[in-house]
């Protein structure tokens, strides 16, 4: 059965779901696209090669489409409510665009309105569906408790991007850099610690906000249980990485492109083990081991894949997994203390979880 | 001309630079070690093979030994200022373990001191002095202004050390993982800077002292004038690591092995362009490039081979170096306020710089 889906919008982001949803026709297939004009809905069909998709006028369109069973909602977040609420009305899957949502109340409408309708709700974080994920997640068995996680993810924007960009515009995608990059960070630590909510959140001093009070760099603090920690940066002003490194009691594992692979067919990440320093203290003892997983698809088509997989579920009649909308909704709480915090001057704040 | 040093204690570090010194014979020799019992002194001439060195009762009988020209001091932090005093009043030039001092206070008798004396005064940051620091200085060039720097030194400690090592306590090293691990974070940073001093200090939520109020995991953000900005983390309960990268405005640098080289006889640091993501955000286009430097001696004989040089400045009839004690100062104060800040509830405190 090959998944028929929807798309609202031609966002940048939509043109790589559509090849990744191309590359794997035996299990999902675009039939339709929305764009408010039908005439860029086309084009997007055409760059796309999207030969069994329809182009439509404005969104509504498209969840009202023949046969859609699915949508992917890559609007600016300040619309991901209405849409989201509209699509699970009608019994569409989705998947949705990080961040999910601006305010913590529109997170319990999104995560409410996908339970109330027993539709599938995945977020758009693809890094989680690469088969390397699943290796890191032996690997952290392997390394201990985990004690500390460091992530980055930052790129430089070009002038028009920062001026331009929905992604720094307040009406737009307001959580800025926080919300698009800052989201793997948060959703890695998260990951890390087997999404264990935080105790604690703390923005770090010298966060930068465009005149629109959009944040352009922003880095936090966050406290587990027990001691444990965690850093990120998340940052459009500074040049390219993208490293995730998480410390365990027996040992260390990083990547520095724990976000989008460097490589297409195949993805890595480092081992180390917990030794330190030797013959006193004149050289590292530490034994690293690079370990690879080979992908058949991209991490992309691998979302598309577990996504169809999860809806079948629903359509033999299960539930709709609450795990997908429980991490999401975590992840953007998370981003949402660090950004009170931030407002108030790096205050440590308790972070206040509800299962 | 062959440096004639004396050492006073028997500190573990002192193995390791009693080696180095021995490694360079043309350049420098140990003609004498104090410890508070002469027979301590004796056991650790006779493990270094300090054939040319006498084992004497105390440390002012180092001073006093006939044709003494050097000391290094690797006794706790808190007897530091009272050591360098009595050296640099004798015309004795320094090396000084790291951290230099205690108490802002105590930094400026140090320098004073020196300078009075007109004697050469080095701290025990042996990774300046590798040849792979010099390269990396020009690799700044090339990544442009820095713009961030991330740094990290850690090591799990053993329930031994973190009870009984003089790291720990309040009368020896009473900054803990902050002066000792933390010192070449902070350092660094500097350097990436040039020297330049922050503008502002803040310590980040979550930082772990002992009872004795000495820090055993501390991270902190430092503020340089423009935006520009650095963020560290010093622990004594976080499996090894010793990273550091710079991010600059055409690309970054990093390593991770920056205090202690991974080789004895080459080191290298990966080049980072600034590119970022291509193909549809799909692929990392970043270039890397990894560069390796070879080394004829271990750094810390390359810290004792350039003291050497110096003093024959000194002895030659010019002036010792201010840029030494300059750059240890600066370290120092910034240790300093990074404290300062984690004790007044991680509060941005004003930097304030005196050249």
């Amino acid at each position: 059965m090959v998944l028929k889906v929807g798309i609202l919008g031609g966002a940048n982001i939509a043109n790589k779901i559509s090849r990744a949803i191309n590359s794997i026709p035996d299990v999902a297939q675009v039939v339709v696209v929305g764009s408010r004009e039908a005439s860029k809905a086309a084009s997007f069909i055409e760059r796309n090669k999207l030969v069994h998709a329809s182009p439509v006028a404005g969104y509504d369109a498209v969840l009202d489409f023949p046969g859609v069973e699915a949508v992917y909602i890559p609007l600016p977040t300040a619309l991901h409510v209405e849409w989201v609420q509209k699509a699970a009305s009608k019994g569409l899957h989705i998947v949705l665009e990080k961040p999910i949502a601006i305010e913590d109340e529109h997170v319990d409408a999104i995560v409410k309105a996908a339970a109330d309708a027993n539709v599938v709700l995945f977020d758009g974080t693809m890094w989680m569906h690469h088969p390397r994920t699943a290796a890191m997640e032996a690997a952290l068995q392997e390394i201990g408790p985990v004690w500390d996680v460091d992530s980055a993810f930052t790129f430089k924007g070009s002038a028009d991007f920062l001026e331009n960009n929905v992604r720094v515009k307040a009406d737009g995608d307001p959580l800025g850099a926080l919300g698009d990059v800052g989201w793997y960070c948060v959703r890695a630590i998260l990951w890390a610690y087997d999404f264990t909510p935080p105790t604690h959140v703390a923005a770090h001093h010298g966060a930068l906000f465009n005149e629109a009070g959009v944040p352009l760099n922003i880095a936090a603090t966050l406290l587990f249980p027990g001691g444990r920690k965690a850093r990120f940066l998340a940052a459009f002003d500074t040049v390219f990485t993208s490293k995730l490194e998480v410390y365990g009691d027996r040992g260390s594992l990083r990547l520095r492109d724990f976000v989008i692979p460097t490589a297409e067919h195949e993805a890595s990440f480092v081992m180390a083990t917990a030794n330190g320093l030797a013959d006193g203290d004149t050289r590292i003892a530490t034994v690293e081991e690079t370990r690879t997983v080979r992908n058949a698809v991209t991490q992309e088509a691998a979302l598309w894949q577990r996504f169809a997989r999860e809806i079948e579920v629903v359509c033999a009649g299960g539930r709709a997994p609450e795990y997908w909308p429980r991490i999401a909704a975590l992840t953007e709480r998370v981003l949402s203390a660090v950004l009170a915090s931030a407002r108030q001057g790096c205050a440590l704040l308790p972070f206040e979880h509800r299962a």
